[in-house]
């Protein structure tokens, strides 16, 4: 039998007291909980980043893992701290919507209760960090075994984070950028298999009113510097700059609408 | 039998390989040991914000923990190196006053020990990184159940980190900001009752000069982008803006000045 | 019997998905695997940077620990994934030469393994993050305790990151920048022993055509403010200022050229 994992991933950056003190409260519960960081460098109260990171992330963590996401501009007014059981997967989440697209795929409804029952709490609660003094104590416990249902009542309702879906056309695909990564990466929110299925015609693609003219399959494929298209290890449309950073020579982020159109198509680009 | 917990927090960088030889060492000492990064992006030699953040983070964790903090602008110096056992948490710290915060609080007087046998340590001591040489090895040797007394002798006489207390009056709370957490929120050297109990009157607050006029209890009671003055998670007065940065907004930054005064008051502002 | 080790280096960036999918592989295949983060903050596809990096961590580790480093510009092209015993250290990385430098010192010659076996990945494999599909789940199978043999053949030929070794001679040590540390100090690839060898005589030491006039053994020596030549934790030409930033002062950075040069030389400077 492991010692129990709990994840951790906030918007409170790597230089802060915050995430240590979660780290301590976590093992003064449970000394034996390993605590794997999964990043603090959320940008700041941005949930579709959070939604983003997490549906891109938890799916591949095995099933007993506690992931505690504190991205919560929400913290001290009513949103309810849910405890849920999505996907196969366990969390602990403000009720603002970060965890939902985990649900989009799953083949069950999920499970979610709301932690209410403050005897798992850390007192006095802080108004402003429940990181540290409910989402720490609660997960800590849960990696000592406690029943999930001891945490509080099951809830039928929840916010759900109003996701951008790409349209896709038999002629056109539009969409949007959804993440820029370290190397300036540009994640779209459009189908791999979509893009593949339109891109065996003659396609135009432009992001942000720019054209990107090459498609390859892997960046090693393009000569560095030059700007492609090519479909992401999240399946799907990417568009990188081999050895170089797409965001920065398209001026695009979060948002940049992108779309790819068939060039053989009746009505002109 | 948990295995055992070693901290670590320096000014090192998270891109440095000097943590990463740190762990290095640790783990070629006692393999079994857990390291736990708390930060490595305390500003380069900044005491003051490495002695905010020890007080802000070690006092949650369970009291078995050996915490290796690595602010050290006098390496090489013949600045000592301390075994401290404070407040029951136990530290290896430079002689530089970095954990003297967690003293003032604690029931009885610390231990300090001079960490000075070098069968403990690497060899050759470099000059100019005790971190891997000094502090991880002893670190490594405590978690493996080394008695402290092992380590050197008792000390009377440490350095002693200058606090900047505020200034507590009947009409008047006169203090300054002492950390700017990754939010952008001022964290104050004001106490939250202190704070708390002024403010049941009319007041007027001031930083660096510029007024902040509304008072809340939690960030989620502010309209987003409104400047707010409340009790931090750590019960300091804080200056916050709901989902933006006051540190901006402000120009504020460690050191500026901080003025809360009753308005009710006979001498005017 | 300790849990497994698995270290992690990459370019990814801290606030990186990629990361925390690597780490959700690991601990799937391998629930107990222990995975400490050792950077994720090598420059992008910065081959150079990561081989300093690899070389100043690595050697401090115990050897059964199994290393994985992922800054992989050719990722999608063939070239390979190997499996690398050298110096007694077990590596997983991309055969870009990011590791020989640690063959450099090593007594007898690496072992080299082409990772190609496709029954330890998982599938289907992506053309651009081999880091989640193939190196995070064979480090996993490695520390299940599989045979290495098991993860394809050996090889005899490997790309070797070309050195660039700094000129000794009698009068005149000629090199560059290495590496940028956190605190701005400039690491040079001229050897500590040939600079102390040369520095019993008068020298002058120029980094990038601007004088450095001052030497210490140590940090501490120099007044705050001061640019100072030492010895480096590393054993090379380190060029600081005390308290400060010598890549700032100086306007260096990775290959600035660094020259000492004896005074009391028939030649001029």
């Amino acid at each position: 039998m492991q010692d129990p994992l709990i994840t951790l991933t906030t918007d409170f950056g790597a230089g802060s007291p915050y995430v240590a003190a979660m780290k301590g409260v976590i093992l003064a519960v449970n000394p034996a909980a390993r605590v794997v960081d999964l990043s603090h460098e959320i940008p700041p109260q941005d949930l579709r980043c959070a939604a983003f990171f997490l549906a891109s992330a938890l799916p591949y963590f095995p099933a007993s893992v506690v992931h505690v996401a504190v991205i919560d501009p929400g913290v001290g007014s009513d949103r309810a701290v849910l405890y849920v059981e999505v996907d196969g997967h366990r969390l602990l989440v403000p009720d603002n919507g970060c965890w939902t697209r985990l649900a989009s795929g799953a083949g069950r409804p999920p499970l979610v209760l709301r932690v209410s029952e403050p005897r798992f709490w850390r007192h006095p609660v802080s108004a402003t960090f429940h990181g540290r003094d409910i989402f720490a104590p609660v997960a800590a416990h849960l990696s000592l075994g406690l029943a999930p249902a001891a945490l509080g009542p099951a809830m039928t309702e929840w916010l759900v984070l109003q996701e951008r879906p790409a349209r896709v056309h038999a002629d056109c695909l539009a969409g949007e950028v959804e993440f820029v990564d370290h190397f300036g990466n540009l994640i779209t929110n459009i189908p791999g298999p979509a893009f593949t299925a339109l891109s065996g015609r003659p396609v135009r693609i432009l992001v942000g009113g720019r054209e990107v003219s090459s498609r390859v399959r892997t960046y090693a494929q393009a000569e560095p510097g030059r700007l492609v298209a090519l479909v992401s290890s999240s399946d799907r449309l990417e568009i990188a700059v081999a050895q170089g950073s797409a965001a920065q020579r398209l001026q695009a982020r979060v948002g940049t609408e992108v779309v790819v159109r068939a060039e053989d198509s009746p009505v002109g680009p």
